[in-house]
């Protein structure tokens, strides 16, 4: 299996891509110690800081499982953990359905398939390319749970008068606090989304106004893959992040990627594909 | 300032609580020693899973701030974080602005005071109680970031075709990201959504198709919240988790929290309250 990469990757990783290029070590090293003496109290032991950065760029959206068994102490560990996430005006509109039915999970496999050729349909030229993805494990992972906004979601006001559709921002929010810990638990998990919400809703008996929002593949892989599967795949590539930062207004350049912040700009790149590639070294 | 609650806390929740409740200790120490005999070899080392638990289970969405700063180099760490989350097709829809301008800040205050009055006039009988509460703190965070949807998300269709709203799943991953990275950096962040969204894209110049999505308030705080500010507050309680998970269809309770599996069902709800409590122990 592969080598995991250091955890000082993922804590600093801007420090550390800075210090891959040659010449600006030094100020690297001084970067990084600012921010060590700038700690607030409430900051994380560096070692346990580390891991929840490894958990963040460890995590995979994994299409390959290596079928096995999810312990049920480690299933209501990660669901646990789903629950604590955020919710907007703490509504809490998660509901999980856990499939284990053979046959109602070769139902939900074929819905995505039908969907997977629509999707191909839909996408004209790429259709070929995307044909060749392997897009979802449904029947190769240990787990299958369905995650499901609740009914009822009208009567929260809070948070959601003008923006309703922040009740999926917090079950989103539940997934990558369930995601990251089964990371750490050595578990892969999968987000499908290719799937019709009505068909599904059907198939598991929502109620009205309850809508399926994720199909979860959850169980042990043979490995992580080392960068996003669809960068393997040359599906697409991950942006630079400084791109992606303005400043005050949209499409304004942020400091936070200028020289002058003791900052070199030419590894702002590098900084952002430090997790893409993992332990097979940094960009040269 | 407060003691923090023991890591295990997180990483056994479960275990924990089942723990609490006399005569189930021998059930729950058996249950945590299956879990550790099974953990698949990609599994992080017992610390290192139980710090990602940790902030998981610490991070609050915060309203109150200690001004300060933010080192450049943390930031930079933060958003990287944040860029590692799952995108639907890997097509990374987030994008953030980050407003140091005070001007901007205060303008930005005011339409999120605006909508607050709009949300309390809405919620009628709770309109007082609502009114009460602190919902953001743009002008006391050191630093105020908003979260935005990018324009052309519509030539993207993998995974969207019939679920379009994926992307604000995604960039909803990427803010629990941020989350939790900036938990373990000693960091709080609350994100607010009180607001109008074609205003605040009018205000920050976002072109047609964009949307913003969250106004992120996240800087040092005096101390986090022990449980989530809302039900300090009385506004609303965390659910028992076995009420939210169901077996095969939607309503039918999980066998995951059935005696049978050497589960005690009157610590479900115990065990969804542990991190509620954090250090201040565990419910009667």
């Amino acid at each position: 299996m592969r080598k995991l990469p250091s955890p000082a990757v993922g804590a600093g990783a801007a420090a550390t891509a800075a210090g891959a290029t040659a010449g600006a070590a030094d100020a690297a090293v001084a970067d990084a110690t600012d921010a060590a003496a700038a700690l607030p109290e409430q900051a994380f032991a560096p070692e346990a800081r580390d891991a929840v950065y490894r958990a963040i760029f460890e995590r995979r959206d994994m299409r390959h499982f290596a079928g096995g068994s999810v312990e049920s102490a480690t299933l209501r560990r990660l669901l646990t953990a789903a629950h604590q996430a955020p919710s907007v005006g703490f509504m809490q509109p998660w509901r999980f359905i856990r499939v284990q039915d053979r046959a109602l999970r070769e139902t939900l496999q074929q819905a995505v398939e039908r969907e997977r050729i629509e999707t191909a349909r839909a996408l004209g030229q790429r259709a070929d390319e995307f044909m060749r993805l392997k897009v979802e494990g449904l029947l190769d992972a240990a787990e299958l749970l369905v995650v499901c906004l609740a009914d009822g979601r009208e009567q929260h006001v809070f948070g959601r008068r003008t923006l309703p559709q922040m009740d999926l921002a917090s079950a989103s929010c539940a997934i990558q606090n369930l995601w990251l810990a089964a990371r750490a638990e050595g578990l892969g998990m999968g987000w499908v989304s290719l799937f019709d919400p009505a068909e599904v809703a059907a198939l598991l008996g929502l109620p009205p106004g309850a809508e399926p929002i994720a199909l979860l593949c959850l169980g042990p892989v043979h490995e992580f893959y080392a960068e996003p599967m669809l960068q393997q795949q040359r599906w697409a590539r991950r942006q630079p992040l400084s791109e992606l930062v303005f400043d005050e207004g949209w499409g304004q350049p942020s400091a936070l990627f200028e020289p002058s912040d003791s900052f070199d700009p030419a590894s702002a790149a590098a900084a952002s594909e430090v997790a893409i590639f993992g332990d097979q070294g940094l960009p040269a």
